[in-house]
């Protein structure tokens, strides 16, 4: 992924991620660089990936990394070009490296970049109403609406022709044309990704972003949080409601419809033409096909195919669910 | 309907009318006026109004609309003084020319009619917090609290003894006597509702408001969404607790009390003196009557009578349920 | 409980009580002092305090309350040194005579005490946004940040290190040190409690308030309302997602995870090492123990053993219900 908002901190030298990870090698050459990091899949010559588990087994044999943090069970998988970096906890220790490289990229402090629109490029540019704040690496296109108190943080893109309600919250978030956010919604924070550790939790870095396709609209009070190592995607022409909750690495397709209070947990991904009643929550890590439709206070926790409808929790068949339920 | 706060752009030549719906008739003479949309029911002489089911044969029988959109089929129903006039969605067109009436009952951009309430006649009549904004259209009875930041667009009017929060945005809203509206709520911004065509949704208007009525209370980020043809309406001393999403049309009796995270669809009637738990949800167009205990995190997806007390997803009576999940 | 935050009115002489309890009697000396209202085990000699329920007989007979609102039935349980106040409806008087010590913990209407922070001691202290406005009784430790917007009103207090985000509204609130609170929280309003009166509800007062313990992270839109009479509180390093609720007098142990948009219903209980997943919800008046896990979407009607994994709704055995719902 090219990262269009979070700035690699990079090169960073081997031997100052041999210190964080607390790994003491002679196999590496002390003054070496290491780019970026990166999954094994898009890894190039030069950076760090990270490998955990054997499901991943093809994609690290052939991996470009030059670096990989994994165990001592995992290792031989890797090409010889990769460098094992041998650790007790593979996550604990990509993220301590992650946040090495993209220190900006775990918090969510308030951006104490921003300054009043009037003070900004924006202000002959874009229709705007009070209190409203702008901060660095901001571009709004033309034909734009920004309601009163609402702050765009850094890092955000708004396309043309898009209305932005009254006190909302945006940072690392791309947003195309003919977008309406309402009221109230944070777009573009941290999602809930942590490792839980007694007395003190440790945060994973969210380097994604959120990207609004075009002619969506996002519900009063919705949240959306930005991915983690990939991006939380709302496709073309979707229309959420309000108080809906985007958990981070979300995928949702096109010309969909989302119902007030909806909550999607993290990484799962939705298809075009997808439905969704009032209430329904979907479970971590789903697979939604195309034209699906789930009824309204329906709990899904398994993958569902193209063309089904569903209802009830755990969401089955909707007839079967209303047969059994008359 | 008179509707406060939407000014009827209206009249308008049945010739522009024709041309939004791309008919060509020779039935119908150029210069003859058109003087607002309304139901079947409420529709006077010089009225437009439109008729797309079966169901509504008696009111169509007896309407007094000058004009009325409507299919082939159907058109045989109206009395002879009502000129049909055939198109193919009837909804999609209705909307259009609600659209031309109600040019502002469509989108809810921030509304840059709003000035700092020191700078208004309110400024000693009112106790209120900082940065207070207030739009036109706007009436205030006496003895109310505003508080910070919060945004009374236009087309409001608040009764006396009210305490508004921070945070609040309210429009298009009657608010009467005695009513708390607690920090971050959303009045009356327009529904969930749209015709979903694929690539660019098309919005239809929302030309009803909110009402609440006396002695009410709306917890913290709870929103209310103003209706489409009708009005959404809290009846008298019915208290809300918070995050409660209540959509477009819905009318909620006199002395009920709803838990936090309730959620009520689009159109439903709920009667006097009911109770719902937290987490319940409420499906679109049902009757809920008098007297009625929902329990918390229950899905109610049929209409329920007077006095019943309901559990379950879907929502049965209580006992069974309980008997059933030992 | 000592109140750090709710001053108590009193001494207040107890023929005044006596007239808002419509009491008539001979029995007492019109001048004597009564010191503060509180339950039947905390009151002291001078204290006036209620027994409501035969539950509760044997902390009657040891109290050492003066006074004591209760029903004719129940008077025999008090000790002698304990003078019976006979009413009707206890709760209802005892909200009475409470709402007269604490007169200011029954609405929270918004606190015209704030001023900018650049006005107050914490201008130099503290890293501030825009707009942020702070009232009385604030302390703010050291290296702390306050986003845009944010409102911190009166009875806050708030430790070291901690990161409060934008559009935050905090009132009778402590919290300790290394805690985030997230974009557009509502922290430390009255709970909904009442007592149902057709046309006319009586709010009871709420003199409890929240704890935030070290290291807890409250995620963006989420609403956690102090308690009535005992306080609502959350335990060290646990971590809350978006959009969730937890109402009055709940308590939440420590190192507990809770997904988003969950809801905790009043005075429950709940034990450490807790993980609840989204949209869960939690009945009122519950006790969850250690180390229970909740399965997404359920909903908690009755208590929970340690070390138990629940799912469903009713929630129940995960493994049963997974069994009869493959």
């Amino acid at each position: 992924m090219v990262n269009p908002f979070f700035k690699n901190n990079g090169p960073l030298n081997i031997s100052d991620i041999l210190k964080i990870l607390d790994i003491n090698s002679n196999d590496v050459h002390d003054n070496e660089d290491v780019l970026d990091i990166k999954d094994l899949f898009t890894s190039n010559k030069g950076d760090i990936s990270f490998f955990h588990s054997k499901n991943y087994k093809d994609i690290a044999n052939n991996t470009k990394a030059s670096f990989c943090i994994t165990t001592e069970n995992l290792k031989s998988e890797l090409p010889k070009h990769c460098k094992a970096l041998i650790v007790n906890n593979i996550l604990v220790s990509t993220a301590k490296v992650t946040a090495k490289f993209y220190p900006n990229s775990i918090n969510d402090n308030y951006d104490d970049s921003v300054i009043d629109i009037t003070e900004t490029q924006f202000k002959d540019k874009v229709d705007f109403g009070n209190n409203v704040m702008i901060g660095h690496n901001v571009t709004i296109a033309s034909n734009c609406l920004i309601g009163h108190n609402t702050i765009i943080e850094k890092n955000v893109s708004i396309g043309s022709n898009c209305s932005i309600g009254s006190n909302v919250i945006i940072r690392n978030t791309l947003i195309k044309n003919n977008v309406n956010v309402l009221d109230n919604c944070v777009l573009g924070k941290h999602g809930f990704g942590f490792f839980p550790i007694d007395n003190k939790n440790i945060r994973y870095p969210h380097i994604g972003i959120v990207i609004i396709e075009d002619n969506c609209e996002i519900g009063c009070g919705s949240i959306i949080d930005r991915g983690s190592m990939s991006n939380t995607i709302i496709g073309k022409n979707t229309f959420l409601d309000n108080q809906i909750h985007i958990a981070h690495n979300v995928k949702i397709g096109e010309n969909s419809i989302i119902a007030g209070q909806v909550g999607i947990a993290g990484s799962s991904i939705l298809g075009n033409n997808v439905k969704i009643g009032g209430q329904a929550g979907i479970s971590g890590h789903l697979k939604i096909g195309n034209n699906v439709e789930i009824a309204g206070g329906s709990g899904v926790i398994r993958n569902i195919p193209d063309n089904s409808k569903v209802m009830g929790y755990p969401a089955r068949n909707i007839r079967d669910f209303l047969k059994e339920n008359k």
